[in-house]
């Protein structure tokens, strides 16, 4: 599954040239950075309804949802999953420092 | 940094058993599934915050600890960003099939 | 503008029992809880974008939207403004025992 | 229990000069506009919560929690609850005008 993040990166890097009526994404870009934040706070929202009903498979199909538009915020503003990557890595140690993640986690 | 994620997930697995005073992490646990969706709302609305004050630094910071609660969640649920990141490869057609990709994001 | 708040509630309370198609808030209703819920915490997200633009109109206006979802929200599980205004003035001390906000607050 | 809110907002209004270590207003007032941001983020989150458990008196504690901290944030921007009833108010044509909230609630 390593690349899946990466892969959406890039699809969401070629939309912000793209039509808007092309895609959903282009359209949301279009809309602007408004329009985004409101659908990340959309789907915070049914995230946490998801998780009240403790229906699983829903409630994976929210954070998918919730990291999605997350991906599409990082592109309008220019950046990427990999520097969310990179401060988790950074946060707690990862990527072979496993005793220090032990510690602080 | 393609196995971030499965070893973060990893970590809050075995946190799953920590005495809670031993981190922040296993706290939340024990402080049950409200309190770990209190969070998943807070870094949300940091989220915005950020982004609204165009502060690349910041949004990546805030979008890291959005991702790592909601990552907290799914391990509270026994399910973990395996899930996710197959929900959003199979929603975008991803590893591979970048051409249904191109059509339906 | 003392009474505004309990006309809204008879208005909502009326509404209940309108056809969904003759109003924004009987379809509401009619699309359940989690719908309204959903408004709940987009007119949240908003009025915190509002506040961080310092556009006081836009502030007013969003914070009206989001209280006014609330009272669907109650009226929708029966209840009313009244029951809020009672529970603040209970925790301010308020209607007279101004001492004791005083303290409190 | 027509004054409560105007009660409150005197209060609100009066903690602006108030000693940040004398009471919880007069701290988040100092610590500022994104402190204040948050706490609405929150109280909205746990709305939401609260109405998805179907406990009414918690639900009515989140929403006064909820119609606080946004009284607290018109307060900080120098506004009103006053101008929130007033949107209302000619939103729906209240204070009256009920003939054309029917038409268009």
């Amino acid at each position: 599954m390593s690349d899946i993040l990466s892969q959406l990166d890039a699809v969401l890097a070629e939309r912000k040239d793209a039509d808007p009526d092309s895609s959903y994404v282009a359209s949301l870009y279009a809309r602007g950075l408004d329009a985004i934040l409101k659908k990340v706070g959309e789907e915070a929202c049914e995230t946490v309804m998801a998780a009240k009903d403790g229906d699983s498979d829903h409630l994976v199909y929210e954070v998918a949802d919730l990291w999605f538009h997350t991906m599409i915020l990082l592109a309008q503003q220019n950046l990427s999953s990999d520097a969310v990557l990179q401060e988790l890595a950074r946060r707690f140690g990862l990527s072979g420092l496993e005793e220090k993640a032990s510690r602080t986690t």
